[in-house]
């Protein structure tokens, strides 16, 4: 008779998955549009939320769901623009999972919001592998991580449905080369839409927020 | 009678840090001094790593271990410095461990080198919980990726011997507050040695190398 092998690392990606699925019907029955948005640290993904809420705030009503190891930080900055917020402190774990949304969206309500805005913890690697039940994935790369990053952290890029290029200010002061990326990423995944954007200054938002918006219409 | 619980995370860390352990005397008997150097993706550690084999590799002989979840790139960058290098592929992985190690430095040999540069996974979290038998751990923040972070990431700030702040070069044309960072990571690490850093001008990397051959020869 053969050994059964326990693949620990599978069952638990399963298990994820399928409360995923749960709390994707909850979405739908909700009508909340989902979105999960990932990156390294630093890449910008509070900023660009705060552009988010900037520009679609008096149209749809957001929620928001704060990962991080540690610190409320970003829970604050939310916070203070007058959204719901909750913050999710992983005491460690470097991604967020299903069963967090889970006790996340209980704690925030998601009765008459339009869209739910989940902000992973930074890491480039391992948000990627978790389905947190969300409708589109977004992942944002900032400029002044260099255009080599989809060849060394494939999976993300290959997830997502939209890359927001952050910082293009920085661009002048660094030797990004935006046409390297483009051709990189649209290789790995050719249905991802590129997005290059500044969250400091607001250049190139309206296009994201506008793809954003449609998605939410169209959903 | 209690029931026993297994914990898989802890049996896991236990196993690898006694697996370091064993590579450590390894790297004591062939006097061959270790660095660690962990960061996000794209803070600079490739870029670190060439300005301490310019500085350093006409007085002492250099090995680099490099880990990436996919590709070759950054091997190939030291491999033009002239220095013997191993690239480790984790196929998914966003950290590397003490075995990777054993299997690395067995295929790139220890003999004569008197300095081993590992090169982590670009990840701000896993990596440090994960010793490799290193004598020291370094990690990179750019300052692109804002002064918040080691309240965000703790782990690695507190595990780091030394703190390379990166890219000051673009210092104008960010909000980085150096004397906010510095503040938050002493009252959180006392001991660690923080060094301002351009990888890309070569601004600070001579103090970073000075207190790096100290170590050296101090082992």
């Amino acid at each position: 008779m053969a050994v059964k092998m326990i693949d620990v690392k599978g069952d638990i990606l399963s298990a994820n998955d399928m409360l995923a699925e749960g709390l994707r019907s909850r979405f739908e029955q909700a009508k909340v549009f989902v979105m999960n948005i990932m990156s390294s640290p630093g890449a910008g993904k509070t900023s660009v939320i705060l552009r988010i809420i900037e520009a679609l705030a008096d149209r749809v009503r957001i929620g928001v769901i704060e990962g991080d190891i540690a610190s409320d930080v970003d829970a604050r900055k939310i916070e203070a623009a007058k959204v719901d917020v909750v913050q999710i402190n992983t005491a460690g774990a470097c991604h967020l999972d299903a069963n967090m949304i889970l006790g996340a969206t209980n704690a925030l309500g998601l009765d008459g919001k339009g869209l739910l805005i989940i902000e992973n913890v930074g890491n480039l690697v391992c948000p990627a592998e978790f389905k947190l039940g969300e409708h589109v994935k977004v992942m944002i790369l900032s400029v002044a991580e260099g255009h080599d990053k989809p060849l060394k952290y494939p999976l993300m890029f290959t997830e997502s449905d939209a890359l927001l290029v952050n910082k293009v200010d920085l661009l002048p002061y660094t030797d990004f080369d935006m046409d390297e990326l483009r051709k990189t990423v649209i290789a790995m995944n050719p249905k991802i839409r590129i997005f290059p954007v500044s969250a400091k200054t607001g250049e190139g938002m309206d296009r994201f927020v506008g793809w954003l918006e449609q998605n939410i219409q169209g959903r």
